[in-house]
Order: structure tokens, then sequence, then C-alpha cells
């Protein structure tokens, strides 16, 4: 913000303005001049005016004549986001800052405008990277500051991901029995944490631009809820046939330059339907995966904002650490249920 | 752009030039007047100044006397991440975008420039989220367009997991001999792709703000390994920790309310160091990981550049799944080494 403006009582003319515009612009100092600022009797902004404007106006009228009298201002305690809205929504390149007894106490040029929505940008990146901000360029930032920045949010993801080893060992006696489980985990966990992603990267853009607001959160969940399930059923039958496909190419014995396709699912002798639950038990966890991560990713950034935290900390690694013990105890519940008393 | 801007011969006197700008300020017409651009007699642009210096001109002095001829300016084909970083670094409210031939073409305005910055920040967000932009706003998008910009990438990055699935597929004689190693899996891959992430978000953005160009790839590179080598030395020693504390809290019996804590991982009888080992391939696997996803994560942004893809592309869903599949190979290998001949 800039305290060098121009502002005029409201009943100078038009001649007497532009004098003192002339006047300012030739003493060398730095007003912004974008637009000038009209006050009443009491000092309160009662107007603006752009200097093009004051250029055409005829000489002989008062500011008070030409003057906007709707003015988009800023409380002194707004923040950057609402700054950078305000100038967008209106295309304005001047935004008076106004205290709460209506006196003009600064102006935001649009220079700094973007300065500011670059920096809020910057933050917003790298908190989704799942990391503090850096507030400094990253050539300049000394190491252990960086470290410090970095290895915060990467020791809180750790050990929020410590609960899937936790998770895991109740269903260690599972893996014993059905091995093959093991191969998929990888894959069923991280396309919820992907899916997640995505949801959480719209939300927070969606919010930031205030094309939703926090009260249209099941707005959200009711598109978002048909999304998840769609997208789980397509990544759930790719999943289904990729190990179907792989049994037959075991079955079929097909090589090609001599190495060995596909693989054998069949692990328990004398089951031959294992390999199609162990399919079946894939495509419905992505389901269930993608669908659960869909729906916490895009409702998270919804509750950070309630509770007073920058949507963006809700990050892709963030909502992947979330995503993964559940993604864990989904896909392992749905084996015990698809493969209950044939293998396990 | 806008193509109605004010345009004078150099030749013109401040006051002819100042009674064009009135005239055309009355006129009613949108001319952006920012700044008043001079032209040499062939009309190609010699010199700009803004509406203020001409105000504060003396009356008989020539545009060409006061006009700077250093002009920061854009050709026909310049990005939008281009005159975003101009109008940031110099502080400009209007660039004018000057063709071959130096002639002027039009003019961008400081208001055009903050929703173009709004919309690439909007692009570059959903695209770290690991998907296609939506170019609409989330609330206006018809449904299938939405979930076909989403699935693109979705069904990408999970063809590109699968590998994990082929590269367990060749463990699995590993995990039927040792299924405590399993438990850890999901921890370790993930580690690995949250380093990734949070090196790829800084890149991405120190490469938009042109704080480092792509030249400086091994500067980055220098401060990444040790940067990374540090993160995966903290992460492993707290995930040693972890693993002896859950080991002792078991061995000594400790219940709180009632319910055991810790969790036993000397699985096989007789062999009283496997808990000691295991920790310490989970532990030593942790260093490599991030090590690895910070180096992956942080050269990634540069090799899209290079190749002439958006950074923004290289999302941390993207560079998780590329560090998923290594990741579970070094965890294996060292699995392979520190516990070889002892219970592998």
């Amino acid at each position: 913000m800039t305290t060098e403006f121009v502002s005029v009582p409201a009943a100078t003319t038009v001649e007497d303005a532009l004098e003192r515009v002339r006047a300012l612009a030739r003493s060398g100092r730095r007003e912004a001049m974008y637009a000038i600022y009209a006050t009443d009797a009491d000092g309160r902004l009662a107007g603006v005016l752009s200097l093009r404007e004051l250029l055409a106006a005829a000489p002989g009228a008062k500011i008070s004549d030409i003057a906007w009298t709707e003015i988009v201002s800023l409380g002194p305690n707004a923040d950057r986001e609402e700054v950078a809205r305000l100038t967008s929504n209106y295309d304005l390149v001047a935004i008076p800052v106004v205290s709460e007894s209506g006196h003009l106490m600064g102006v935001i040029t649009v220079d700094d405008v973007i300065d500011v929505i670059q920096e809020e940008q910057t933050e917003d990146v790298q908190k989704l990277g799942g990391m503090e901000a850096l507030d400094e360029p990253y050539m300049q930032i000394s190491f252990w500051r960086m470290i410090r920045k970095r290895a915060g949010w990467l020791c809180a993801l750790f050990i929020g991901e410590m609960f899937t080893a936790t998770a895991l060992g109740y269903f260690q006696g599972t893996i014993d029995r059905a091995t093959v489980l093991a191969l998929f985990l990888p894959l069923i966990i991280s396309s919820g944490g992907n899916s997640g992603s995505q949801g959480t990267s719209l939300m927070i853009r969606s919010l930031a631009l205030q094309e939703v607001g926090i009260r249209d959160w099941w707005r959200v969940a009711v598109r978002e809820l048909p999304a998840g399930l769609t997208l789980g059923v397509i990544l759930g039958v790719i999943g289904l046939v990729r190990i179907e496909l792989w049994q037959l190419l075991h079955d079929h014995s097909i090589h090609i330059f001599g190495v060995p396709l596909g693989m054998n699912y069949n692990q328990h002798p004398g089951i031959s339907i294992e390999a199609h639950l162990v399919a079946l038990t894939v495509g419905l966890a992505l389901v269930g995966v993608v669908t659960f991560g869909t729906m916490v990713g895009s409702m998270l950034p919804f509750l950070f904002r309630r509770i007073g935290f920058d949507p963006a900390s809700a990050s892709a690694p963030f909502v992947a650490t979330l995503v993964d013990v559940t993604g864990l105890v989904i896909y392992f519940t749905v084996a015990l249920v698809v493969l209950h008393g044939v293998v396990l």
C-alpha cells in the first residue's frame, strides 16, 4: 500500500484539481495517479475518478459532479487474496484502503497487486507440494532454513503414514495366507491418493477464486460423489482386465522374444477361481478407494477453510496420507469378503 | 491485448499531445491511457511516456524530448508467463506489443495481466494435482467434460503404477519369507513420493518466476542432493526408532488401559536379531528412497521444460508414481542385503 495518493475536497473544480495533479507530477514525488480521490467536509472518502475522467471533464464542473460515489474499497485488515480478487473482478488499477471511520488511509496499486498475487501463488504451490512456504527465493534461502521448512511437514506426513504399518499389522495374517494381495497394495492406495489430489487441487483453486464458497460444500459433494464413482469404475475395470489378461497370458504360456508374459495369480494349488477373485477384489477395492479419495480430497479444503486454516495446506501428500490408511483397510476388507472361504 | 491505444508522432509537442489525449478521453472511446506511445517517421515505436509524465512536461517540449526510448515490449508470440513476469519485474501497467518490423500492434494492460496470471495459476494448480486443466469454472463445466479431464491422467498414473505390481512380483518370494517387510511398504514408498512432491513444487515455482533457468539444473542438483540426504536421514532415524520402540514395548508387555502396546517384529522363532535388522532395513531404505525422490522431483520440471512440456505437468502424483516403483526396488534390495543369511 502506498500512502502517496492524490485526494482533493469534493467541492474542488476540475481546473483546480487538474492543476494540483500537474503540480504533483512536476514535483517528482511518487504519488500514485491512476485515480483521484474526493473527500467530504469531514475528510472521509466520498468519490473516486480516474485521471482520464478528470482530463475529459468539462472545465467548469466540480469534482463532486463527476466523481463516482460507488467506491470499491478495502478495509485495513483485508487479506491478500481479497485484494487480488477485487482487482481482477472490477478491472481496477488502484484500490483505496479505508479506515472504519471512512477515511482514506492509502491506495493499493496494481503493480503491488501483481506482486501480491505472485507471492500468494508461490505460497500455495509450495504448500500444495506438502511443505511450509519458503518465503524466500529458492536460490537465496539458507540450506538449513530450507530443510526446516521441508522437514516439518515431511515428518508429520511420515508419522501419519506410520498408521499404514499399524493397520497392515492387523492384516498380516491375511497377507501371510495370500501374499498375492500385497502385490496390488501400492497400486490401490496410490489410486486413492491420486484421485484425492485431483479433488483437492480443484477445490483449492475454486475457493481461492471464489467460484465456490464454503456454503457450497454440499453442491460440490453432490458432484464429486458421482465423479469419484465414475473414475473408480474406470480404474476398477482397467485393474480387473489387467489381472485377468496377465493370468490368461500365463495360462497360455505366451512368450515374446523368449520372455514369458503374464503372471500366475492362482497361487493356491487346486483353486482355479483364485485369480478371478483377486481380480474382482482389486476392481471393487478400486471403486471404493477412488470414491473415498475423491470425496476426502474435495471436502478437505472446505474443512480447512472452516476451521481457519489455509485450504492450500490440504496438499496432495496430506490427502494421500489420509487416504492411504483408509485405502488399505477398504482393500483388505473387500479381500476378506470376496476371498472368504476360498483362500482366506 | 487492446488495439485501442494512444500513439503520437515523436515530433508532436506536449500541448498537442495533451490536447489529443483530452479529446480522446472526451470521445468516450475505450483507449488505454496509462502510457502514450511515440512513433518515428516510419510509424515504428520509438518511445513511451506515462500520462503522468505528459502532464508534468514543460509546455514547449516535444514528445521526443521527454519519451523513454528504452522500451520494455513483447513480441506478437509472447506467452502468458512472459507477460506476467515483465509486468511484475518492471512494475508496468501497460506493455506494448510490437511486430517484427517494430510497429506497435497493441497494448496489454495490467487488468488483462491479472486475469492472465489468475488463469495461468489455475491451470498450474490443476496440473499439479495430476489432471488436465479444466479451462472452465468448476461449477460450470459439464460433468462428462470434467470426467474426461480427470480420467486421462488418472488412468495414465494407474497404468504407470501397475509397474509396482510387476516389480513386487519379483520380490514375492521375499515377502513370503518375511511378511513383516510388507508392513512398511506404503510408509517407505509414500515418503519417496512426498519428498519428490516437495522438490517438484519448489522447482515448478522457481522456474515460473525465473528464479532459476533451465541451465541452473546442476546448481539445483548440488543443493537437492544434500537436502534429500538430510531429509532421508531424519526420516530414517524416526523410522528406525519407531520400530525399535514398538519392539521394546512388545517385549516388556506394556499395556495402556488393558490394550497391549507395540508390536513383535521378531517373527522367526529363534532369531532375536530380526527386529533390529528390519529397523535397519527400513532406516537405510528411507535414506535411499527420500534422496532418490527428492532428486527425481527437483530434476523432472527441468527435463519437462527442456523437452517442451509445461513443468507444472510434473505433478505430485506423477512424481509419486515414478518414485514408487524405484522406491520398492530400493527397499527390497536393501532388505535382501541386510537380512541375507538371517531370514532371507
